[in-house]
């Protein structure tokens, strides 16, 4: 089994509806920016999240936070990090890195838990938790 | 049966998310205010759009277009009147209004298409064809 | 000077082009919420944030977080209630609760900071830190 | 002077957020899309549109429309292709393709009218105007 990628970087373009009357990205955006790193991440493990939701398997966000250092301007090209921290069957625990030409713009850091079509928790399929982590699920889950 | 209710008016407050960087409401966001007077104008004839939907039967827009006269700001309480123009089992065609003050800021219109849970055109459930118009739809459908 | 308005209710209706492919209020809404219930607090407090920035002063947001419960639905009414927790001349704390029915779907906090038109924190004038705080500034600003 | 680029393709790939409860991408999004090809049409010109705001010029709309053939859905990638139809010093006219796999999805059109801080008309500045059109902007402005 390949060793899983827990962190990806993505290239965000700054769209002028996303910026506000200061002529700054919105606040709420980023974190729409921070669900795209989500599906790349995903997809770089050879995942498509789409095809999750296809199979009954929801992540939904349970926390999400964060902290602005700097303001982002239409038309700017950002960088955003993605990174898995911590992974179990049930919830996954992400952290994100917003930057332009190397300055932090912002940091932010979510949970996510695993639900099923009515909306109620449930394990991730033990194939796409061995792809994400490496490792097996084990006998028992958290 | 009751007469139906073909216009109605409802008020929004421009939110600061929906503001562009000239301090405008975005273009973009007038078709979502539109959505919500399609709505209300459903609820006035005492049809919840959620309902349908939850019956398997949706409005898809079709074609929808607008036409700008002068600019919305942030915080402005606008008054949207929705009207349904024509109405027939297989579509319905909207106008709308914008106004404040007494001062119109934007016309559109719309078309929107009934379909099924796949996506095809579908016909509006006779009953609620009967409330929308105060006809029955007939032999034939269009 | 009358008392200081800390905490206001307001309800919002869920649109339709604020939910997901689950059906889910999205969760990047939820601050968008947030921000008309700032609006509002303001605004029972007498001051129209959109004349704060008419005069120069802004606040942005250094810190924003939210917490998710349950879900929010297409066409759910919502009660918001924001209140101000700790306001200083530069910067103002906030907590949130969404909910509905009575059934808590959502609490958040954010940190605001004021700055002047060209983005550098400033000390938010002293008549308006009176009117939020029912006290003056002081001689000496944080 | 070289000679204008016309017309310019984009490829977008829709967000989790961009979609509704019926999994397709919203209406309303078509024409935040529609901007960022006329954003990117105006870069192969040479000219980026964050400078004309902050040299005082803005294109706002005037009228858009779009006519919706099939939908989109969540991850999809689609290539907007965006043409400038007809430019003169006061107003453009762009149309819009967008596809899928060859497929057409939507068709769309605009006018859109150059304004001053002011939000009053004004002439594009004449080097612009020679940039995007090929020709002077000649004796007398329409």
């Amino acid at each position: 089994m390949p060793e899983p990628i827990r962190t990806c970087n993505i290239e965000i373009r700054v769209r002028y509806a996303e910026v506000d009357a200061m002529g700054y990205l919105h606040h709420a955006r980023y974190f729409v920016y921070f669900e795209m790193g989500r599906t790349e991440l995903l997809r770089q493990n050879g995942i498509r999240y789409r095809d999750l939701e296809a199979a009954g398997v929801y992540y939904v966000v349970a926390r999400i936070a964060c902290r602005f250092k700097a303001p982002a301007h239409y038309d700017d090209v950002l960088t955003l990090t993605t990174s898995a921290e911590r992974i179990t069957p049930v919830r996954v625990e992400h952290s994100y890195h917003l930057s332009r030409d190397g300055r932090l713009l912002a940091e932010g850091e979510s949970t996510l838990v695993c639900v099923g079509r009515n909306g109620r928790p449930i394990a991730l399929p033990e194939p796409l938790y061995e792809i994400l982590t490496g490792v097996g699920a084990g006998p028992t889950l958290e």
